[in-house]
C-alpha cells in the first residue's frame, strides 16, 4: 500500500497555497514538519519528472519550515550546531549544513541563509530543530531570540524557472548565482529569492513572507508561467533519487552520522571551531565508518513504492544494507535507489541482491552517485 | 475536504502493529511524531463511538513516543521542564504534565512515567522533546542520557477493557489505579501497563517494548478480545471532543500558555522548584489571561470537519475566538467544540456565533468542560 487516507485537522497545519494546490487537483500530501505538503497531483510521478525536466513547475514547499536564530550569539549557536565552518560565511549566502547531536548522530540538514550579521534562517527537514536550538540556547545562557516565523517557501523549479522568474520579479533575478539569495519586491513587500531548490533541474526558492498575499504570489506565478506550460509540482522521487538527493528521515535519521551520509565536504577537518558532537565525530573518523549511502541499479520490472527499505544482500545471501528510497527510472530504464550499505560492500560496480516488497529478488549493483546514465 | 491521500515513506514510519491495522482495514491515518496514527477504519466515526462507550477497542497508538531520560541528573532535568512539581512522586506513578518554553508556551503535554528514582519516561504528543530535552541537557552539561527507546504503546479502551485485560495479564491488572502503572509478562518479556488512556471510557495502556513480538500481542489480545466484541479503534473524535480531552497542535499551540488551556492545576503556585518558563508565566498569572479553552455546543445539523478552526463571534459580530476541534455528538444531538475564547466572552452560558465553512452562521452557547448532558 502506498497511499492511504489522509485525516485532516488543524494540527497538520494547512500553508498559504493549500488552497491553490487543492484547486490544482492535489490527490495525495505527506505531512512535513507538522505541515501538508503535496505529493501528488493529477499526472503521475513519470509525467510529472518528464515535466520536471523540460518546463517549470511551482512547488508549495512552505514545510521547508524556517528557524530564525537572531541576536548577538546567533553566529555563535549556529556554529556550535554544525561541523561545517560558518566563518566568513557573506550575508545572501546559502549554505548547505549537517546538524548533529551529541554523538555525531544526524538531526537535520537544513540549508542555512545568511540574512545579516546576527540572524540566520535554517530552513529545515523534518524535525523540530527550533526546539534543538531553543533548548541549547536556554542551557547555555545565549543572548539569541528563537522563532519559526512566517514564511513559506514556493519553489519555481524546472529549465524554464529563469525565464519565468524573470518576467515576475526582473531581469536582475538572472544574475542571483546558486546558492546565494537576493531580496526582491512584490506588491510592496520585500522577498527573499534564492537560487536553490530540492531537483538538480535548476530553479529558484521564494522564501515567502507574510500570508494574505499567499495566494496573490501563486496567481501572478501560475498566470505569467503559461507560456511555459507551468504546472503544479512537488519534489519528484524519480529526479530525486536520480540526482541522489537524499531525505531526512528517509535515507538518514539520528542513528546515522554525517561521514555515513557523504557529508564529509561539510564536516571541518581542522580544528576552526568548536561544535556539539566533535569529539564523538572524530573517533568515527579516525575509527573510520562502517556504512555508507551508495546507488544502487538494479533489475526487474517497476519496483513497488518504497514504503518499508527494501534488504539488500550479498551474492553469498548476507544482509549488507537496505534501500532507503526506491523507484523505477523510465530514462535510465532501470530501478534505482538510495542505499546504506556496509563496507566490505560499498564499492562502485559490486553486485548486490535486492528483495522487494513483491517478494522478488533482483540483481543489482551499487553505484556512485548521483546515478549516470 | 476532510481526507486526501496520504503517500507513504519510510520517513512516515509504521509501527510494530501496522500489518495488524491494514489487515483490519485501515482507511486513514494521522501523522504525529513522524509516525502513522490510525485514524478511521470501516466504521464511521459516529459508530466507532457507540462501540467504544459500551465495549473495548485496541488503539496503536505507538505514535505517543518515549523521550527516557536517564541519569543521576534525570529528576533535575525532568522538573525544570515543567511547571508541575515531581517532588514525592513515586515510581510507577504517571503524571500529567504541561512543557512549556522559556515564554511560557506549550511545548508539549505528555504523561511522565516514573520507572525508577533515575528514570523517567515522557509519553509525548507532537512535537520532538527529545530535542528540547536534548538541548537543555547538553546546554546545561547535565549527566542525563536522553532516547527514543522502542516502545509502542497499545490502548486498550473501552468499559469492558478491564475485563480483557485480566484474561492476558492476570487479575493483578484489575487493582492498578488510573494514573498508576506495574510490570506484567508477556512470552517472557516485561511489560509496563497503565491505567490510562486519551478517552472517558476507562481502559489501560500497555507501553509495549520490542517489535518483533509486537503482532503477537495484538493477536492475543485480539482473540480474547472477541467475546468483548473487540474493535479496531482510535482517539476517537467524538468522545475526545465530548469529555474535553484537549489535542496539542490542535486546541493549543506554543502560541498558548498552560493557564489559557486550564492546567492552572499542574503549575506549581507556590516557590517550590524552579523551572524553564517561571518568571514569565508568574508574570502572566499576575497579569491575568486574556483567553481560554471552554466548550461551545452550537445549532444546525452536523458540522463539517473541523481542518480549519471555526471563527467565533459574539452577537455583535465582533471576532471572540476560535473553535479549533469541532463535530457532531450524536448522544448530545447538538454540535460541540473545543475553543479558544476571549475573557470577556467566556462565561458558561455566554451566547455566540459560530461561522462554519459551509458558510453557516450557526447560534452557540458557552460550555463548560467535559460537555454535560
Amino acid at each position: 500500500m502506498s497511499t492511504s487516507g489522509l485525516n485532516m485537522s488543524r494540527r497538520i497545519r494547512r500553508t498559504p497555497f493549500t488552497n491553490k494546490v487543492e484547486e490544482c487537483g492535489v490527490t495525495g500530501f505527506s505531512v512535513v514538519n507538522h505541515m501538508l505538503l503535496p505529493k501528488a497531483f493529477k499526472k503521475s510521478v513519470e509525467e510529472d519528472y518528464w515535466h520536471l525536466r523540460s518546463n517549470v513547475q511551482l512547488w508549495d514547499v512552505s514545510v521547508q519550515r524556517q528557524v530564525q536564530i537572531e541576536g548577538p550569539d546567533a553566529e555563535n549557536l549556529v556554529q556550535r550546531m554544525t561541523p561545517r565552518s560558518i566563518k566568513g560565511m557573506k550575508v545572501k549566502k546559502c549554505f548547505y549544513i549537517p546538524i548533529i547531536d551529541e554523538n555525531a548522530g544526524m538531526i537535520n540538514d537544513p540549508v542555512l541563509l545568511k540574512l545579516s550579521e546576527n540572524k540566520f534562517w535554517l530552513s529545515i527537514a523534518d524535525s523540530d530543530v527550533l526546539l534543538w536550538a531553543k533548548g541549547l540556547a536556554i542551557g547555555s545562557n545565549l543572548k539569541v531570540k528563537i522563532e519559526e516565523p512566517n514564511v513559506y517557501p514556493l519553489a519555481i523549479q524546472g529549465p524554464k524557472a529563469e525565464d519565468l522568474m524573470a518576467l515576475i520579479f526582473g531581469e536582475e533575478v538572472r544574475s542571483i548565482k546558486f546558492f546565494n539569495f537576493g531580496l526582491f519586491n512584490f506588491e510592496g513587500t520585500e522577498q527573499v529569492i534564492a537560487r536553490a531548490g530540492y531537483s538538480k533541474q535548476g530553479g529558484f526558492e521564494i522564501y515567502f513572507k507574510g500570508y494574505e498575499l499567499g495566494e496573490k504570489l501563486w496567481d501572478t506565478i501560475w498566470k505569467a508561467g503559461k507560456e511555459f506550460d507551468i504546472s503544479p509540482g512537488c519534489p519528484n522521487l524519480i529526479e530525486r533519487i536520480e540526482g541522489g538527493l537524499m531525505s531526512y528521515g528517509n535515507d538518514f535519521t539520528r542513528e546515522n552520522n554525517p561521514l555515513e551520509c557523504n557529508l564529509e565536504m561539510y564536516c571541518a577537518e581542522d580544528n576552526q571551531h568548536d561544535f556539539i558532537g566533535k569529539a564523538a565525530l572524530n573517533k568515527i573518523r579516525k575509527e573510520g565508518i562502517k556504512q555508507k549511502i551508495r546507488g544502487i541499479v538494479f533489475d526487474g520490472d517497476p519496483c513497488p513504492t518504497c514504503t518499508k527499505p527494501f534488504p539488500v544482500f550479498s551474492k553469498n545471501k548476507k544482509k549488507i544494507g537496505q534501500i532507503t528510497s526506491g523507484i523505477y527510472s523510465p530514462r535510465l530504464k532501470k530501478n534505482v535507489g538510495l542505499s546504506m550499505i556496509l563496507k566490505d560492500h560499498w564499492n562502485i560496480g559490486n553486485e548486490v541482491i535486492v528483495e522487494t516488497p513483491d517478494n522478488k529478488l533482483r540483481a543489482g549493483t551499487i553505484s556512485s552517485l548521483p546515478f549516470q546514465e
